[in-house]
């Protein structure tokens, strides 16, 4: 089966924090919205935020937990970047979860939680780093 | 700030287990592994599968809900491949979260949970379609 993921919903309690949250703390733009979906394009696929309650519903009424086990990954091009971008989310509504620190695999990152309590990590990793445009190809 | 999505890291109780998952019932292959982590490239960013103990310590000790507040979809080009899609994973190891139908935005969806619990949608969405190499780009 192609190796394609196209999008990832992440569920939230209000849409409009959380999109100021994702235009102003990231200055990300929407693609597309209306008034129970948000979507931002990204590296070659979507990211999207959808009311938890919504998003428990299309699946059936599953009940959903915040922080879930599982990270998104911001990978920055310097260093010094993750204490700037994480200093920026901070300020603009995110908490802190680990301040930044060398993990034992190298590299220097700390972790956030945006508005909903989904973990972003912000990464200095050298052999994981976005282009120009933001895509990322693991060279092995 | 870059609009860009390096790693999606996903926390998981027993690495062999959902390896054989994602090789075997998606039939993706690993870019790069260790006995702690497996990176799978995708289109553009990398999904990732790490110990979800390991996930919480490097949050800092933060304790972590499967069945997060989120899902992960895969879309298909045509709408009797999100039938054959689920049947597949279901026989790989999956569990069906909601067996597909019509979506009230249009379409055809439904979805299963890999064997940690994480939520894939399986979905024929007309509008938001994977390219021959698996991008996505909203048509707008």
């Amino acid at each position: 089966m192609l190796q394609s993921l196209s999008l990832i919903t992440l569920g939230v309690a209000d849409l409009p924090r959380s999109r100021a949250f994702y235009t102003q703390a990231f200055g990300w733009s929407p693609v597309w919205e209306n008034d129970m979906t948000i979507f931002y394009q990204m590296n070659g696929f979507l990211l999207s935020t959808f009311p938890q309650r919504a998003l428990e519903e299309d699946m059936g009424g599953r009940p959903l937990a915040s922080q879930g086990a599982f990270s998104l990954a911001h990978n920055v091009l310097t260093r010094g970047a993750v204490d700037k971008v994480i200093a920026r989310l901070l300020a603009g509504g995110a908490t802190l979860v680990r301040a930044p620190d060398e993990p034992p695999h190298g590299g220097y990152r700390g972790y956030v939680a945006d508005p909903d309590g989904h973990a972003w990590e912000i990464a200095w990793m050298p052999g994981i780093m976005p282009d120009a445009d933001g895509f990322v190809t693991m060279e092995v």
